[in-house]
């Protein structure tokens, strides 16, 4: 169902009007690989909230997919296996969704057209954005939590956009 | 398990205390007429983005319900289809909920009860708000991206909050 | 699979950086005694939100836990019975997780490791954050609506970030 994809995961960045001091828009693109795919964008975040200079506020992360999902979790190898695995029970890719069926379906088609009406379904539980608090210019992250792009369709081009807003000096 | 409802969803605006000039929050009324329904409100979402004037920043869309999500995703007719059938399978409407079982309950009783244990556990996966980043005056949504006010409950009176909230000129 | 745990959740603050007039962030520490737990942390969100003076902007509400979420429902006991029993069904915490299999795992061990492959995933589905509009000092939360830690693991201290931030006076 999905097309070969052989890059791997890459960052790349691209500053977004940065309004004033204390504040940044920066837009994180990615090549995923595969799904479902847990890429760990934590350090990235964190550079984009260092280049804004803002000590206090926060940091919305948002992904500009509806078949990518923006997730924090804990970034162990295993887990995310089985994360993989639940999400293949609730919504597997190998039942009938409408969406896939091109017999019935006339809106929102593309000539390279992926049978990803279960990434959707996935999508769906797990949301587009997160909004992390920040001091001293730093995600009050706890321990284990990690910011995760999660690609649920097959591997492409992505784009994560990272908003860091201050609340004062 | 609902009553009869036979008026279409209808946004309805209502401002509420611009408090600055690039800030709004603003009260989007909708009466749904089953469930799951899901409306699209992008576009009532960018007409309050446009009264705020506001430039750069972002904007946080909440449900005031337990039985009624905020999402992102795509507005193809089968696909929500799909995603209905498996927020059925997540948490079936005709199976037991204790919440749905008056004759040991006691608390949050109201004279038109509905049975809605099944909406609550699917609003439970789901969510209350979504913020998106605003660059320009516009939401810097994927192409793909639509905001829904997704009904869970019976068809009904609902309200979602926008709120615009500027990061400088 | 969880260490006994007897005393009741309890909430502390700590404020953190009141950055500005109409701005505040705390921490507030809570112990909670069993999974699945709910929370109801409304109050103490409330009480940070009027420690802030702010008038008008909105609440970040962040767990800065893996497996402690953060979600808005409705308060009612048996609503909770059912929620907790659809989470059981989704995630179960006595089938085969690999991040529970200390035969193969290599990463982010510790000392008391818990089994807890089945809390992860459920919080997947869950989130980490919501964020709330304020007018007038007060949350514009729903009736229904209450905020809830939800604990996913066994009992243990946990702590949640509050963000009041103002959008003008």
């Amino acid at each position: 169902m999905c097309a070969e994809a052989s890059v791997a995961a890459r960052p790349a960045t691209n500053g977004v009007h940065p309004p004033q001091a204390g504040s940044r828009i920066e837009r994180l693109f990615y090549r995923t690989t595969h799904a479902p795919q847990f890429l760990d964008i934590t350090d990235d975040v964190q550079a984009v909230l260092q280049r804004s200079g803002m000590h206090h506020g926060f940091v919305v992360v948002f992904s500009r997919h509806t078949t990518a999902a923006v997730r924090i979790n804990e970034a162990e190898p295993l887990l995310l296996q089985d994360m993989e695995a639940m999400l293949a029970r609730i919504a597997p890719s190998n039942v009938y969704y409408r969406h896939n069926d091109l017999t019935i379906r006339t809106v929102n088609l593309t000539e390279d057209e992926d049978l990803n009406g279960h990434s959707h379904c996935q999508h769906l539980l797990m949301g587009a954005s997160e909004a992390i608090p920040c001091v001293d210019g730093e995600m009050l992250l706890g321990r284990w939590q990690r910011i995760f792009l999660v690609e649920l369709d097959c591997g492409r081009d992505r784009e994560v956009i990272v908003q860091a807003i201050g609340a004062g000096a």
